[in-house]
């Protein structure tokens, strides 16, 4: 985030005029860069349980067992700033689950991430929630701009992982629309107390994403290839497409 | 929106602080509702060529020749309620498109209702696009609520349609999954310079609610005896879902 002038470590000098008032007592005492963390780490805890908004900087002290100006030592911008550096580590942690293993089928790489993407989901509950409903309090330019990387991280690395240099205008736009209907199922599995269960969710995701390709390559050559090779690569276990074949057999 | 006074018309008297200071003339009187739909009018054209945030209620108090003094008197709220105003106008209009003819196949239908999609979308351009991307400094949960109700008109509408009455989890998320991929189509055009014909991106996503219905057909019985149905009334003009067929066939 912002280049802010850390403390080198939490029993750094205060300024005078704190000095003068009474020293708390009964905290922990903790390094610089792993009270940062602990802060961050506590307050992603906290706006896991509940909006944002009904999160305050006391909470946050009192569960980091930390004192409210120590929180404001690190986060000077208050809880703002602290949202925002939570959101920042958030945001790297989902987009190091991106990550595709080496072996497998396409579609049970594709599962594979997803189930990586619905623990994160289900970790960071009702921030996530928020964050992505928009409108919320500590939604700002920024904060928007942190969601639109991972959505940018996570077309990039499908492209990728579909061997694909040059994404044409229509297989972009696919990716995009898959990756929304990722964000949305997510949020509605949420919303309903996770009742669908995840693995359901899951194979629907990757049926969803055969059939959207599919749909895509009737208006694309592009697509039409890339689908193509990873219908090929699915080899046998391609019947999930067979069976997407079938459905579409009028009555 | 909110309960609030308006004036009985633009002559109506104002308080007698303002009464002190010199009358502005010049500007052009109208009667109340008609000054209200005309100021609503007026924003919506200034919020359609630049974001929100850029609109000053200066530039509508000038484009509609009217005064800034008059314009608050309308929106006492200032800026913030007059967007909120011109955005439930916006949405009530949108809604409104929703509605089905009654002639064609269901994909004729479809077409129909997005062609007016479409048109609204080319008509509110920056001002659709900054609302449905969030992190807007004048989006309030209250913005955002409108936006939800909207979708749940949409939603509403395409079950409708689809003739279901009670709608399953499953079938409901396919539907909301499509209305979102509308709802990023039509961003995504707009940020390209709506270089895709507007033609092909509608037959498109009538594509992919063939397609997105017939992957969730896989794993609910509800959404294919809706996707059957549907298909059984597009007669011989089920073609596309032929070709969707042919496109899944291993190569």
């Amino acid at each position: 985030m912002e280049a802010r002038p850390t403390p080198a470590s939490d029993q750094v000098p205060a300024p005078a005029v704190a000095d003068l008032r009474p020293r708390r007592t009964g905290y922990r005492r903790l390094p610089v860069q792993q009270r940062r963390e602990q802060l961050i780490a506590v307050a992603l805890e906290l706006f896991a349980s509940r909006p944002p908004e009904e999160v305050s900087l006391d909470d946050v002290a009192e569960a980091a067992e930390a004192s409210r100006p120590l929180v404001y030592r690190y986060f000077a911008g208050g809880k703002q700033q602290l949202y925002e550096a939570a959101l920042r580590t958030a945001a790297d942690e989902l987009t190091s689950r991106f990550a595709v293993p080496l072996a497998g089928t396409p579609s049970e790489q594709l599962s594979a991430v997803l189930d990586g993407y619905f623990a994160f989901v289900a970790e960071h509950d009702a921030g996530y929630s928020a964050l992505l409903r928009g409108g919320s309090v500590v939604e700002t330019a920024r904060t928007s701009a942190i969601v639109d990387d991972v959505r940018r991280a996570a077309l990039r690395r499908t492209l990728r992982h579909l061997g694909v240099r040059e994404a044409g205008p229509r297989l972009t736009l696919l990716v995009r629309s898959w990756i929304a209907v990722v964000e949305g199922a997510s949020l509605s599995w949420l919303d309903e107390g996770r009742t669908l269960p995840v693995a359901e969710l899951r194979d629907w995701l990757v049926d969803q994403f055969t059939a959207m390709a599919a749909a895509t390559a009737l208006h694309d050559p592009q697509t039409a290839e890339v689908l193509a090779g990873v219908l090929a690569l699915e080899g046998p276990r391609a019947e999930r497409a067979e069976r997407l074949r079938e459905v579409l057999h009028r009555p």
